[in-house]
């Protein structure tokens, strides 16, 4: 009788969605959660909410679902996802939350691609599902929500009622004991370049993340966050689990609000009206919220914004700032479930929270992170100038691109995953992304941060949006421009000659960036196209500016 | 390629003591670690430590630890003991603490259960080593620390010193890449009846129960816990691994100070001096520290105190109030890592947080908690006075009791941890320990509470420690008997009478406790016995004072 080399397993050890579901029930059944429906605001339990899950369980059951089976859903932020996100995985199926906001072939193609069986389906998307079902034969039924009533049949297949299922198969389902390496939930990347890859990651990966990212947020910055707040769900829950969220705010018994569509009337309505005191989202979100006509009615001081998906402007958090918004960076991506890490400010850096809390951050905890040379994976100096990519290790990065082996033997080359961003790190700790690979400008030989130059460019009074991309350029390879928004008023004093004076004097002779940064061209647009996440889509921008240096020569 | 039952492995996944370390090397490498030693206070950063770690490591492997060796220690609660909770896990060997306050007979009973290899063994208890070493024939090496001189050799033994293994192995280990399931700790039940029993715990429970522990800290209670604190270790180093609080610590960042010898004016001093906000311990230390002659000149206002180990009476958690030490209570064990409750108070019972930080607390994260029949595994009824056992499963239980088949299948009978604990639950999902099974006293077929009774006599003026136990009785079987240390100026007024008088008075016409649980016959002690972890011993109260109601009967 040796001490083993691996400790037996007894019941109770597997890290699974269930485990969260039962430690809620058990801490915080009389939970409140809020969702906007068309009937207006609906409010119940967390105790509610596990009746229902129960019984979707069952209904799901009886349509079929066995196995990994792929549940996917074309749904707002709703109690019916949020149900959905416990129900598809605690069963043993695969969660798989559709992103809407891709064009039809794309959403077709993705379905193919994971196989889906079973669509739940919001009545707002019920006409793009109706489109897309034809061209998507594995899904053999779909079910309806927020809908009084409907066709019994769309595109060959049952339409059910997700009301009426939930009536119908009411009672206890006995959630099986699940492997905590079984995969509970699939999503794919928003993919600006090349067709969408898709991932997936297991029920241990969600719930170390949820501890993880719980941990951060109670542990880290000007504020904590805990079970003492509410939790106004912005990040879409068919983007990469609402980064986690709703498992964070469950393990941690946060009041939590589901805004339905995402309106920005209706987010501050909900901002007020539920006394929200934390959200997350990307910096259209919040320039949404600050920019709408009648923000200045509402008092949003108090409220914590957590910034993901893009780098936050500075002109855009100090616009916040002077609303009292407190506001903090995130970082991660859809291959890494998603946070590696937060820009919540260490207490020991405190003093420089306002400036520090806008960087790409600090790890999460058990995330093992460097800033490296992409083919050797030799770390590059903490000296927060030399660039390299972040590659990391931690417990919920994906294993794979699925069906993907040579996608995947490239992100994972040298036992590191390959996140394709470009950062520098600094002797805090603390990184900062200067650009993805694909968007750095490589003038001359040299490289120039297009995101840096945005940041700067944000800071222009006259400035409402920016977007800097690389333009061919004869001599140079590439040189960068800017793509501006400008603000109401400032259409013609806005030239390239007056952002280059601007940015030479307030940076280039504070030595802030050297001179051959300044852009050789601005153009003024109405507005930048978006990706289906709200990212600006520089691809298409690429596309649209790549020979406008060519066509008239600026230097 | 189908979707895989299980995700495939990627480095970085498994929960190793390795993620702590390179997290807080990342995030914390100047984090403050004081050691108190003969030399005085020495101070160092967590990258020293760190080095020290990889220097020990090297050394240990020099000695020919290899595999799963067993390290044992026998030391205070020092940087050194620290720094072996790290080397010998992350190396691949298992960490076994030494409780140095059982008899040398027991002590030489578990190193030969335990087969240890190396014993690192401080130089206060050299001469209890001496006297073991040669019953303790699996032990090859001895490295001494906190001495300038030793002999070279110990019970024919080689006697090596540890700062010369640091600084002859300099420089860096290769950490291995271990299963997170590898046996990581060991340690013993203190034993109140029969032999102690083994257990173990593997690297991934260890930093489970780390990150569900600090998280609890830190989103719950009046009184958060993370990284802005400074933590005293207390709860000795040779318990339950200090209650995995250098794990949390290490990993949210906190200063830390580890007092060395415990004793109470060093402890009153660190505290003020070091600007300590966080201990934790048994009872008996907190009345030490309240009670030292000097104690009223130290400013103690702020301090959080974590109570474990032991029921704390209301009247000892008044005491520290007074002196403004929040107080909390924490529920474990040896065998469960041992956090399993803190009654570190939820949001919405806030308002009652006085009175429910003394109770046995709320499930930690990821712990699944059952008042049971410890029978039919049936749950009693949330009332707050039915009473069953604690069962659980979490992520974190020893799966076994080492080399013991018999007493492992009894504690996990039906698939849970049975602890042995009898306790009520309540609507608030609290849970109260009424006794230990063995402690409760059975009077006429009724439960009788001995915990409560202590509880309530505490809050005498008179009362400054009191047992309870349950006598032989003739007719009764048995009938409870309180065992009192009287404060100075009461030996004589504190008799039967006045005690059942003042009981009856302020808790049996209240309600509170029906008339037949006053006790039948009190005893006043000048001090009483101490088990090796510092909880009254009641088994050695049981021996002496079993027969007293059969000698005078009393109703």
């Amino acid at each position: 009788m040796a001490l083993p080399e691996k400790t037996p397993w007894r019941p109770g050890y597997s890290l699974t969605i269930h485990k969260i579901y039962q430690y809620a029930l058990y801490m915080w059944s009389d939970l409140e959660i809020v969702s906007r429906t068309t009937k207006g605001l609906e409010r119940y339990t967390f105790s509610d909410a596990a009746r229902r899950i129960e019984s979707l369980a069952n209904a799901l059951r009886a349509l079929g679902v066995s196995g990994l089976d792929r549940v996917a859903t074309m749904d707002w932020n709703t109690h019916w996802h949020y149900e959905t996100y416990f129900a598809a995985p605690m069963m043993g199926a695969v969660l798989h939350p559709l992103n809407v906001r891709l064009a039809p072939n794309e959403i077709a193609y993705i379905m193919n691609h994971a196989e889906d069986k079973v669509l739940i389906v919001h009545s707002d998307f019920l006409k793009l599902a109706e489109a897309i079902l034809p061209h998507a034969p594995s899904v053999e039924h779909v079910v309806i929500v927020d809908a009084e009533s409907h066709p019994d049949r769309i595109a060959g297949r049952r339409l059910h009622n997700y009301e009426d299922l939930i009536k119908e198969h009411g009672g206890r389902f006995e959630w099986p004991e699940l492997d905590e390496n079984r995969p509970a939930a699939m999503g794919y990347t928003s993919g600006t370049t090349g067709l969408p890859k898709g991932v997936y990651h297991s029920h241990r990966m969600i719930v170390v993340h949820a501890l993880s990212g719980a941990l951060a947020l109670a542990t880290r910055g000007r504020r904590r966050v805990t079970g003492d707040d509410t939790l106004l769900h912005i990040v879409p829950m068919f983007h990469v689990l609402a980064w986690g969220l709703p498992y964070m705010a469950t393990l941690t018994g946060m009041k939590q609000v589901f805004p339905g569509r995402l309106d920005p009337k209706v987010l501050l309505d909900l901002i007020v009206g539920e006394k929200v005191t934390v959200t997350a989202g990307v910096p259209t979100i919040l320039y949404m919220l600050l920019s709408h006509p009648e923000s200045g009615k509402y008092d949003l001081s108090g409220l914590l914004f957590v910034n993901g998906g893009q780098a936050l402007p500075k002109g855009l958090a100090d616009a916040a700032r002077k609303r009292g918004i407190e506001v903090i960076v995130g970082y991660g991506m859809t291959e890494t479930a998603p946070i590696l890490t937060l820009a919540n400010v260490p207490q020991k850096y405190m003093d420089r929270s306002e400036e520090l809390s806008l960087t790409t951050g600090w790890p999460v905890p058990l995330v093992e992170l460097m800033v490296a040379d992409p083919e050797t994976l030799e770390p590059v100096p903490k000296d927060g100038k030399t660039m390299g990519e972040i590659v990391v290790r931690t417990p919920w990065v994906t294993p794979e691109y699925y069906k993907d082996p040579e996608k995947t033997e490239k992100a994972w080359r040298g036992g590191w995953f390959h996140t394709g961003d470009i950062a520098v790190w600094t002797p805090e700790g603390y990184i900062q992304i200067v650009d993805r690979d694909k968007d750095i400008i490589k003038s001359g030989g040299e490289w120039i941060s297009s995101l840096r130059l945005e940041s700067l460019i944000s800071q222009h009074p006259g400035v409402a949006q920016v977007a800097v991309i690389g333009a061919r350029h004869p001599k140079w390879g590439e040189r960068p421009v800017a793509i501006i928004v400008p603000k109401p008023g400032w259409q013609d004093k806005l030239t390239t000659e007056e952002v280059r004076e601007w940015l030479a004097k307030n940076f280039v002779e504070k030595g802030e960036i050297p001179k051959w940064w300044l852009p050789d061209k601005i153009v003024l647009v109405d507005d930048l196209p978006k990706t289906s996440v709200g990212k600006i889509n520089k691809r298409s921008l690429r596309e649209k500016f790549a020979n406008i240096l060519e066509q008239e020569p600026q230097q």
